[in-house]
């Protein structure tokens, strides 16, 4: 048997992390996580970003307002909806008028295509779920905004009532919806199932819309289920990366992708090097989600080319391709034997060339010497996949081109309270420059707030150059088993000019502390850079 | 496009996860361990238990003589081996003779099919190794031992030397292997390419032989590669339980065998209720392995019938098929609805029976008051998906039952340091119980330490019976970072008495405020929890 040869150039990719990722259970975005993921969807190069529900909850309409300070480079963001409710006119129903405020050129209206929804779950007529879809994607064709259409159940509703799964499919054409999204919400089908359906359906509507998959994996065959999609005509993808979904998740960026772009040459992103940061992404995403990697993940997981069998790791060392699919490097991978490996230096090495402009040679002694410490420093709990810009302060020092701009001489901070809520902080820093000296003196609702004002104050007088640096993230993580209030913590803090973003990050058994140190650190990379590159 | 019908009524199932499964990165079985799981596996119906592979290692020569003393319902133990080695004969590798110590009937004999493998990994001539494949089958039939003939790396082999790798099959086949099994040892491969690749080995093979499959997940295809494999016409399928193996595993039993039995009528397991074991199963094989369960796992994850968003909730609980694509009793899995939704006065009462040992009803308006308030702050970034006492104490309070032990009067802490690591903080705390005020002092590295210590002091002498609690775990989460160093946190805080563990959690923009809140409801509730139950 073979497969009708519809292989096409490309696909779009519509990115759901956002949106379809936090209803994962144990997910949890914050609205500047929701930013930073946006920026690097981006960066990698997919079609289109689903940002969240408008109207749903808080976070997302502000997800919403503070995205559009950035300017996206591929992507078009995208808000999610439902259709109207019954009985309402779309124009007074309040949650479609909250699309509008988000502001974004693009909407995907999710609407019911299996029967069995329609009468048990929304409770009313077939009909009226037809106008329902109508009435909605008209609404926004009105409003100048285009609509992508996702079918919801429409795998099951296909098998159970085939002629009105395919009347949805036409009402939403008719009224201007440019995506047709075949979703399998259930996430049961099979592949050979998957390809017999689209098939049809590409056959019936490709000519006048693209035909989108959107494929949850409670089969364990999302990922397979969208490549047999894309296999039937299907040239739009929804996918989540690493993943992240309602139950057992959805078709996984990480893996959809270079499945389609390195074994079926479809270009998938708009990036052509953004393969390369597939790595950096999922790890990103778990970061902020609050998920523990998952190290046997394809692709990208820490343990996606590690070597284990004494037959396999002897094999490799002859010939890669023994037991390596592909070439680890081309999505931000590397090959593991056992514990730690050469390729650290690389990486070191890249980074400042990209970052500094610095051109060096992967066996300077001082690049060695920081890979040393950076090593010695992620045994004690440090981890740098993130927080670039500690790690190339530490190759500066060696490399003696890390002139401090300024030093922390003295803090102190004061908490208290007596009712629940009433509590505040006082904090002082001195700073010196040379012989300079300057104290200052900030306060916050917490200790950490008031030892940024307090930094900030010094700052300001000792080195006004130092200029409009934005804060947009800070996270504590507890990186030592033992997590007791005497635990040490790890802080990550990024920070932004406006232009570039970098994150710096420090440990200690003191939260202030830490916290402080990232924050010296941020400020003195931002300066030493500027120096460097000569801006 | 159609597949051609060539679905049998039964395939057999060989379980790797004692052979393959040990390769894993991360896992390490015991010979006890090894045991329960093979006897759970023939319990559950696989046809055949791979043990390991003799003279390998000293656990798994042990394995089969430990073993030996049980008999087995439904499966076959079989031993795993290389095909002899280069230049000797197959009575004098001292390997071979390993597998007739462990005494099983069938033996697996991998053997390359690769012509890359055999030139680049083996260093011997294409035709050596055809004499080692047909040596070595020929050896273990001549002591009256079957084979299962694994081709290594068959799918790349025949894609870059089609006929060596067909001269392979026929070897094996004229040695008197039973059964031909196709590996995708590097786990690249897509679905419709093994499709194709298998749907020929079959028309050339099948009528002499099982065909089998043997799929790592390098693709993220493990699953589908292996149904699709089947679609083409093989009989055999080769699994491991969670799909653990190489890298990034194999194709995981506890999917595969689901999907062939409910998805496509293909009976897997010989006992006819073993699907029922399939969640008790992948748990055991997690806990022995050392492993943390994937609760986002198809199947036979927690989060697999579990659900987040509201409208999913509200679905399932007018029509499962909502949002099911099985029932999950069926594979010994459950349904779970998260805490804050409709389900939560349910869940609240349970808890308050279960913990409190008070019986309430889910109508009664306290605990409607209760869950109101619990909803409330889950907007303002409270969660309570694992912090249960907190939620009962704002339950106690709505019931009158919140007598409060003791209260915080004040509290005080201090920081500071001058050089990086010199940092240190000193707390002060205030209780108070009815007239009577202790005031503690306390010293740490870091402020939440001081004041966890400070608490301490005072709670010895205001109420020594607060007793012997530890701490086990302590968490910060940032759960609505829109403003930085300002942001507020949530902290979560676990508790012991060595007999029972509870969470608590609380959130203020001030960390020391947060832990302190919470570290005073972890003593609160332990002190009412005994009271209401007269312990």
């Amino acid at each position: 048997m073979k497969f009708k040869a519809r292989l096409p150039k490309e696909v779009e990719v519509l990115d759901s992390t956002l949106r379809e990722g936090s209803q994962a259970r144990g997910v949890s975005f914050d609205v500047q996580g929701k930013v930073r993921i946006a920026l690097e969807l981006d960066r990698l190069g997919v079609a289109f970003i689903e940002g969240g529900w408008p109207g749903s909850n808080p976070k997302d309409d502000e997800f919403f307002r503070v995205v559009r300070e950035y300017s996206l480079e591929h992507a078009e963001l995208v808000a999610f909806t439902s259709t109207r409710r019954k009985g309402v006119r779309a124009e007074d129903d309040p949650m479609l008028s909250k699309v509008l405020e988000a502001g974004t050129k693009w909407v995907t209206v999710f609407g019911k295509s299996w029967d069995l929804h329609v009468r048990e779950v929304l409770r009313t007529s077939l009909e009226e779920n037809l106008e329902m879809i109508y009435d909605t994607i008209r609404f926004f064709r009105e409003h100048g905004i285009r609509v992508i259409f996702d079918a919801e159940h429409f795998f099951d509703g296909f098998r159970e009532n085939r002629e009105y799964a395919l009347k949805v499919l036409e009402t939403a054409l008719e009224a201007g919806a440019e995506r047709l999204v075949l979703a399998d919400t259930n996430g049961g089908m099979l592949p050979h199932q998957v390809y017999a359906v689209v098939s049809e359906i590409v056959e019936k509507f490709g000519s006048r819309a693209v035909i989108g998959l959107h494929m949850h994996n409670d089969s364990g065959n999302a990922v397979a289920n969208t490549l047999m999609g894309v296999l039937a005509g299907a040239r739009h993808v929804q996918v989540t990366v690493n993943g992240i979904g309602e139950r057992t998740g959805n078709a996984d960026l990480c893996v959809v992708v270079p499945n389609l772009e390195l074994k079926m040459n479809i270009r998938a992103l708009r990036n052509p090097e953004g393969l390369r940061l597939l790595k950096r992404l999922s790890r990103l995403v778990y970061d902020l989600a609050g998920l523990e990697p998952n190290p046997y993940q394809p692709y990208v997981g820490d343990y996606a080319f590690a070597h284990k069998a004494g037959v396999h790791i002897d094999a490799v060392l002859k010939n890669p391709r023994a037991y390596e699919h592909i070439d680890p490097e081309l999505v931000g991978n590397e090959r593991r034997l056992t514990v730690s490996e050469l390729s650290g230096a690389a990486n070191l090495v890249a980074w400042a060339r990209e970052e500094l402009g610095l051109k060096l040679d992967k066996n300077d002694p001082a690049v060695r010497r920081a890979l040393e410490r950076i090593k010695r420093l992620e045994k004690e709990g440090y981890s740098f996949e993130n927080a670039v810009a500690t790690a190339l302060l530490i190759l500066l020092e060696e490399l003696g081109l890390r002139g401090k701009p300024f030093e922390v001489r003295l803090w102190r901070v004061m908490s208290g309270g007596e009712e629940w809520g009433s509590a505040k902080s006082w904090a002082v820093v001195k700073l010196a420059r040379g012989d300079r000296e300057e104290l200052a003196a900030g306060e916050g609702g917490g200790p950490v707030h008031a030892i940024d004002e307090a930094l900030r104050g010094a700052l300001s007088r000792l080195l006004p150059e130092a200029g409009d640096i934005r804060l947009i993230d800070y996270r504590v993580h507890l990186p030592i088993a033992s997590k007791h209030t005497a635990s040490e913590v790890r802080v990550e803090i990024t920070f932004t000019d406006g232009k570039r973003t970098w994150t710096t990050t420090a440990i200690s058994q003191n939260i202030i502390e830490a916290s402080l140190k990232a924050l010296v650190e941020g400020f003195e990379y931002h300066l030493l850079r500027r120096r460097l590159r000569g801006e």
